[in-house]
Formats: structure tokens, C-alpha cells, sequence
């Protein structure tokens, strides 16, 4: 209420999607509008509005009394030069706080109501307490298949949408969880040998050891402009690029922001997040993977079913042609954890390499040959043995070179880092189980996925018998203090079972 | 997991109940860690440990890259010297998360499970989203009576216990929501001259525009310390002093500045949150008015019951001796709503004025004979007569004037704020409601309670005959901005209902 002289000033903090404002602790505005640190302030200048959370500083190097800073992104977001003036005021709440408040009172929402929500948090609206309400108060059970499709829904209208002006779009997804899982390396070369259009775009791994994008730059650049990325696509078929430069679904990364560090998450979200992503990004053909073992993210067959059913409802409610295949998510796929030991047998497979590992190119043939009977020129049951035949032919491999290349290929090394500790048997027996969570914690510590050398290279796997002593697996580090963590780590769990015959 | 020698800095930001911390950009444990701005760090030195928000910095002159930066808090939670070697690490989530989490599956926690989420809140080991996700999973009708229990038992352990080593410690409280509703300062004294010990401590206002602290404040000092508080409730059986400066039930503060902005509050919640704050007080007697009216926080009778019901369960099973009285809240309290306005009803109550608010001086001698009843020697019914006796002969004036001597009297002055507005009715009639909510916003708007002497008076209340023109309450402000914007919201809604005859 109080428009008071204010001059701007930029901080050169990074507060990530939160907008942060800064105001000295002696400004008159502070002192008169009776604001307290966190609360949510509204500042306007030039007819520009954001809404900001309030730190009060105590130093005139940060800020002097007469100055409003604010964060990188919140100086952005308002995007007005240093000498405007600045009014600043208590926040409301966003409008669509009323809809959270009645879905935590057990109330079903409508889609304006999520509409209204999405768009609040697309214009940095919400605060993270606020994203955290909704989350909680739209998790587990509480949002039917009707709202999850009326978020997905405002979700993929909170962002821009591609399109790539062909009838049939491919693409697939994993719903995550298992290391090692890097299918989608050789399933986009396959599918784009066969001529389908398959833009694949990945995100970087933020709770596992390696995302597709972090595996792909060990090959090649992936952090590609627009056009860059478009002029790839139309000329290979498919690509393998990073997702975080088109402005695809912003809430949903938003939301996942809060989300991850909560530790929560329900089906509803899962759906919502997945299927807005890929039909921002232009998908008309979706294939979605969910494995399903004791230490994946679905861990029975029922839940693995009931999150099927919710994928197609609301897939068919949106016009996305969309198939769930459920895997084998029992331990860890392939051999190499961790970027750089993945991409190599990722071009063990592509190479046919007799010693590749088997259960990555069975699993990448089954999915790619899925996709290919998207074709509708293929008959049903015939795209495995199409698949089989791109991979066998050497034409897969082709195919990914000429995307390495188009992306900006990188010097290939597939040395892995210069630590090395053996894990041993520490009896003879038959491997039971291999813990998903475990190994993906080990490979974390040991530095992957931002040291691409690092992770865990497997050994042995579930079903083979092994003598006491034999290395089951090695561990391998760029600096020494994660060495000597992850060894620890194995110490307390090395995540198999050997059951003594 | 990486140990770099970092210098610790201050940094002179104040982010309430939120540690923050600020690492540069180029600092190599940021690089080799792969934090993410806004993710959660644990930062150790000299054998203490905190978790903090990570911030990212750009600015040298704000931390270099071999700093480590805490906010304010922080640094003095951190508690070592500059000095210490510092190293930074991932945070784990708190471990009673997982409660939190089993919380919005539906299940019913344990008392175990409410200690471990207070005592990891009280060490800062949540983030506002983290408190969020508890108060949103726990709220509405997601606690039964039984969990209400433990968490104001959880809460109640989380920080100091008063012990006024006497068999009979009162108190009040209200629920709130009545703006001018200033009993208090009128039951305080009749109750201490009676001989009770009634040891007063209020809040401020945060979203009301006026607490009994800055009410108070308008005629003596409420800033006490521990001792000097002792020694005036010694003296005088009572005091009215700000509770801010008591560690007591530190979580309920916690979870009321996540509660607040999100708007959402939960029966559960309240109880809890004035249980464990009273008990921590001393309180073995204590006396809860809920006002029940279309515009108070409780709107229907049987709502007040349900509310009732659980202040007793909660109330016997923690040995509190806890009465309720259901109150008429369907218009504001007095005549004055703003810290000076009310003081001076107050006054006038004390001083036996005939022109005192009538309302006022009846809702506080039943309250207070209500509280004298709590006396073993005191005869069923009897209260009332006593309470009206000693305010009648000027005692709970004397006792008034004894207990603001004791505080550090203030030189009165009731002179409203210099700029007057009159609203007056648009057509002749009988007032019928006024609304609390409007009420209490305009004298918010006016400037009340940062502004003592802003606020409104009313002139008439539901039941009087108006005729158009006749001035029904006046705006008082003390700045120009806030006198303007106060008229405009008049302008919009006056806040009363005149009906026609």
C-alpha cells in the first residue's frame, strides 16, 4: 500500500524456482508495512508484477535501506531496468489456494480448478509450501482418474507444445528405478533406422547414478539448441538430446522440485508428469516401461496394473496412442552403473559385440519392436524380429553414429575411473538378489553421475553361482574420498544375496 | 562426503525459521557434489551440525569460493567460530519423514511418531516444505482425538516448562477471529485481585489488527524478561506481558509460520497448538472462549461443540483443568479495533465510565467469574457476583494501574490517528450484521496494528435504528497511503448491513 522510492538491485544469488526479494532491515517500507521474513510480497514496477518470499538483511553491502534486491530469477521475472520505480505490497494468496484448501477438505476438483492452479504455479504464484500443500493434498489416493487427467491437462497447457507436423511421433518412457536401464540408446537408433520419427528427449539423472542425457554426452553433445535439435531429427529420424531447453510442461519440473526432496509421490502425480511431458513434446505414439521387482519403484504386479489402466485412461482421454509394457525390474540391467561404464555397453549392443550384455539387448529389442508396430504398414508380432534385424545388420549402429555425429560427437573413452576396489564373494552359492536401491546408492557415492568415470561395473548377476572370493562386481572412483565412502558404504550392504547350495 | 576447507562467513541475512546457506558457483565442493540450488545440505565443524537451503552465489562480495555463508540463524545455530574447518554434505531427509509420509497414506501415528517429527522440527531439521507436507497430511479430520493428544504432547516436550510451584496457575483463551475482543486486559485484573494467579502472556497480532500484547503495549511495557515477569506475578497475581520472549513450545511457532500463509488450519491443529503453548506456561486452569458467529471462525454451533469435545479429551488426558464457554461471535467486541482504540475501551471498562462498551464489561465479568469458580472456595454460580463486585469498587482498576506500574507504565495517550474518515449510512434502518472479517481488515488496511493509534471505532452495532446519514463508525490512520486505501475498501464494502424498515 505504501509506494515508496525504491531503487532496484540485482543479488547474484540463484534461488532455483523460488523468487527470493531482499530488503535491509532499516528501509522504510519494511519497517512500515509491518512484513516479516518469509512472508510473500508482491513488487511491481513498469506495470510488471512477481510475487517474491522476503529475507530481511542486516548488511548495506547486500542491500542499502533505500534498495529492493531481488534473486536472478526474481530480477528476470520482472524484467525492468535498475531505475524504475518499485512498489511493493503485502502478497494475497493466489486465487486457486481456495481449490487446494477444499481437495485437503476431501473435495474433487474440477478442471478450471487445476487449470487455476497450474497457471498460478507457472507464474511463480506459489510458494514451496504452497506446491508442497498441493502435492500432499493431491497425493496417494486422493485425486481419481478423472482429475488425474484434468491435471495432466493443465499441465501440458501451462507450457508451449511441439509440433513436428507427422502423424505418428514416437516415443517411450521408464518410469525409472532400475540402473543400468539405458534402453532408449538403442531404441531410438532402431526405431529411427526403420524411419520412424523418434525425438528423444531425456532429462539428467537427478536421484540415480545416470540419466540418459548424462550417458549420451559421454558419446556426444546433447545440449542442443531448438534448431539444432529440429535439424538432427529431420534428417536422422530420431535424436538423443537433453530436455531442459524447451520450455516443455514447466509446472510439472516445478512441482517435481518440491516433490523430490519431500520424498513423496503417488500415481496421480507420476501419470500426470510423464504423459504432460511427452505430449508438450510432440508424442502422437507412446510406449511406457514399468518394471516391476522387490526394490523397483512398483514393486507388485497389481500396483504395476493399476498404474497401467491409469496410464491409458487417461492416455486415451488426451488422444495419445499409448502402450504399458511391465518388465522385469528384479535387479539391475546390463552391466555398467554410472554414465560412462553404461555407454559402453550401450556400444557393446549396438557393435554386437559377443560379449554385450544380453539382458540389455533382449530388453531394447522387446521395446523397439513394440514401437515398431506402431507402424501401421507392420504387421502385429513382426516388430521384434524387424528390430533384431536393423541391430543384427550393423544398420543400428549406423544409425547412432550418424546422430553422435550430427549432435557434435565427443572423443570416445571408455576407461573407467582411476580407483578400483573389488567386491568379493564372501561365500560360494547361487546370487539370489541384487538390490536396485543399493547399487544405484553405491554407484551415487562413488561420484556418477557427475563423474562420468565413476559408478559400479557388475560381474555376476542374479541366477549365476559363484565361489567364495570370485569378484561379483568392481567399484570404480575419480577422487579418492568418494573411493573410500562407497567402500564403506559396501561394507555395510554390497546389496546381493548369495544363497549357500 | 568431500571434506574441503572452507571459511565460514556470516552473512547478514535474516530468513526466520529457515537455515540458508550460500555457496559460490565456483566453489569446487558445489561442483563436485552436484548440489542443487534450493536442495538440502548438512553442514558440520568442530562436532556441531546443521541442514540449511542451499543458495547459490555469483557474487563475490557476498561469499567467495572458498566460503561457506549462513544466514543469521544459521550461523547461530551453527554456534562455532569462524575459524573451523567446515565441511558440507548431502542432507539425508529428517527420519520421522517417514512418518509424514505414512501420515498420507492414511495411517494413525503413534506418540513416538509425533515426538520424533516435533524434535526433528525443533532442530530445524524441516524445511518449510517438509512442515508443509505435515501440517497438510495431519490436517482437517486426518487426526483422530487420540493423535491430537500426542501431538500436543510431542509439542509440549519440544522446549521449556514453566513451574510456578503453585496448585492453581490460570489462564484464558481465545480462538480468536472478533476483532476489539480485548477481555484479557479486563479479566487479568479481576481475576488477580480476587488473589488468582493468572500469569498473562499473549501474542501479537499477526493477521488480526491488534493482539493483546500490542494493546497492552499502548499503556505499559510488554517486552519483559523472565525474571522481571517472575517478579511482577509475585507481586501483583498477575501480569500482561508479550510471550514472545519464552522458549515455550518453540514447534507450535514453527508450524504456525508455515500454517499461516497457507491458510490452512485444522481443529486438530488448534487444539494442539493452544494445549501445548498453556501447559508450557505453567497453566494448571484454564478457560477457552470460542466465539461462534457467520463471520468468526467457527460458524456453526456444532462445530463449536465438536471443537469443545476435543479441547476436553485433550485437556483431561494432559491434567489441565479446562473449561469451555461457547461466546456470540457475531459481531465485534467494543467499540475501538486497533491497539489505542481498544486500550481505551479497556480503560473505560476499569473506570466504571458509564460510557464504557457495555459488551466489553459483560463478556469479561462472565469470563472472569467464570475463572474465579476455578477457586475450591468459590460457590458453583458465584463467580460472576464476585467478578462484578471487584470491578464495580474500582479494585481491578487499582490492581490495572498496579500490574502497568509494574511493567513499566507508557505515557498514556488516547488520541486516535490524525487522519478521520466517518462512514455513514446509505439509507435509514436497523443494523443487522456487521462482519468480523471486513471489520478487522479495514483497521488492518488503516495501518493497525504497526500504526498504534490507526484502526476504526464504531459508533453503532447490530440492533441500533439508523437514519441515513448518521455516521456508524469512524477510520482513524496515521499515513496518507493507508488512510487512502482504507476509504477504498470502505468504498467496496463497509462491512455493515442496514435493513430497511
Amino acid at each position: 500500500m505504501n509506494n515508496q522510492t525504491l531503487k532496484l538491485r540485482r543479488i547474484a544469488i540463484d534461488t532455483y524456482h523460488e523468487n527470493v526479494a531482499y530488503l535491509h532491515r532499516e528501509c522504510e517500507v519494511y519497517r512500515v508495512e509491518g512484513f516479516q521474513a518469509l512472508s510473500k510480497i508482491k513488487i511491481s514496477a513498469n506495470g510488471n508484477k512477481i510475487l517474491a518470499v522476503l529475507n530481511v538483511v542486516d548488511d548495506d553491502a547486500i542491500v542499502t535501506p533505500t534498495e529492493l534486491g531481488l534473486s536472478e530469477q526474481a530480477y528476470k521475472q520482472l524484467n525492468v531496468s535498475d531505475d524504475c520505480l518499485i512498489s511493493v505490497d503485502h502478497a494475497e494468496h493466489p486465487a486457486s489456494m481456495d481449490a487446494v484448501r477444499r481437495k485437503i477438505n476431501g473435495e474433487r476438483l474440477t478442471l478450471e480448478d487445476f487449470v487455476g492452479i497450474t497457471q498460478d504455479i507457472a507464474e511463480s504464484r506459489y510458494s514451496k509450501m504452497e506446491m508442497a500443500a498441493f502435492l500432499v493434498a493431491s497425493g496417494q489416493n486422493s485425486l481419481d482418474r478423472d482429475e488425474v487427467y484434468f491435471l495432466t491437462q493443465a499441465m501440458l497447457q501451462s507450457g508451449q507444445r511441439l509440433n513436428w507436423s507427422e502423424p505418428l511421433v514416437a516415443d517411450k518412457h521408464c518410469i525409472g528405478g532400475i540402473p543400468g536401464n539405458r534402453t532408449s540408446m538403442l531404441v531410438v537408433p532402431i526405431v529411427a533406422a526403420h524411419g520412424m520419427l523418434i525425438p528423444k528427449t531425456s532429462s539428467r539423472a537427478i536421484t540415480s547414478p545416470a540419466g540418459t542425457a548424462d550417458t549420451m554426452e559421454v558419446l556426444a553433445k546433447v545440449n542442443l539448441s531448438p534448431g539444432k535439435l529440429h535439424d538432427i531429427v529431420r534428417k536422422q529420424r530420431g535424436c538423443l538430446a537433453w530436455g531442459g531447453t524447451a520450455r516443455l510442461a514447466p509446472v510439472d519440473d516445478m512441482l517435481i522440485s518440491v516433490e523430490r526432496p519431500l520424498g513423496i509421490d503417488s500415481q496421480g502425480q507420476l501419470v500426470a508428469s510423464i504423459l504432460s511431458k511427452k505430449l508438450a513434446a510432440g508424442s502422437t505414439h507412446l510406449l511406457i516401461d514399468i518394471p516391476v521387482g522387490p526394490t523397483a519403484k512398483v514393486r507388485h504386479m497389481r500396483e504395476a496394473l493399476a498404474l497401467r489402466k491409469l496410464f491409458e485412461f487417461v492416455g486415451d482421454q488426451l488422444n495419445i496412442h499409448l502402450e504399458v509394457i511391465i518388465t522385469d525390474g528384479r535387479q539391475p540391467i546390463g552391466r555398467g552403473i554410472g554414465p560412462t561404464l553404461e555407454a559402453r555397453d550401450v556400444m557393446m549392443v549396438l557393435e554386437n559385440n559377443p560379449k554385450a550384455p544380453e539382458d540389455l539387448r533382449q530388453k531394447s529389442l522387446e521395446l523397439a519392436g513394440r514401437i515398431i508396430e506402431f507402424d501401421p504398414d507392420v504387421r502385429g508380432g513382426r516388430g521384434y524380429a524387424i528390430a533384431r534385424d536393423i541391430l543384427d545388420s550393423g544398420r543400428a549402429l549406423e544409425k547412432m553414429n550418424a546422430i553422435i555425429l550430427g549432435q557434435g560427437a565427443h572423443t570416445i573413452d571408455f576407461t573407467p575411473g582411476k580407483h578400483c576396489f573389488e567386491v568379493k564373494a564372501c561365500h560360494s552359492g547361487i546370487v539370489t538378489t541384487i538390490d536396485n536401491l543399493q547399487m544405484a546408492k553405491i554407484a551415487r557415492i562413488a561420484g556418477a553421475p557427475i563423474d562420468k568415470k565413476a559408478g559400479v561395473d557388475l560381474v555376476h548377476k542374479t541366477g549365476d553361482t559363484v565361489t567364495k572370493g570370485d569378484v561379483i562386481y568392481r567399484i570404480y572412483a575419480e577422487f579418492m574420498s568418494d573411493f573410500e565412502f562407497a567402500k564403506k558404504l559396501v561394507a555395510q550392504n554390497n546389496g546381493y544375496t548369495i544363497e549357500k547350495q
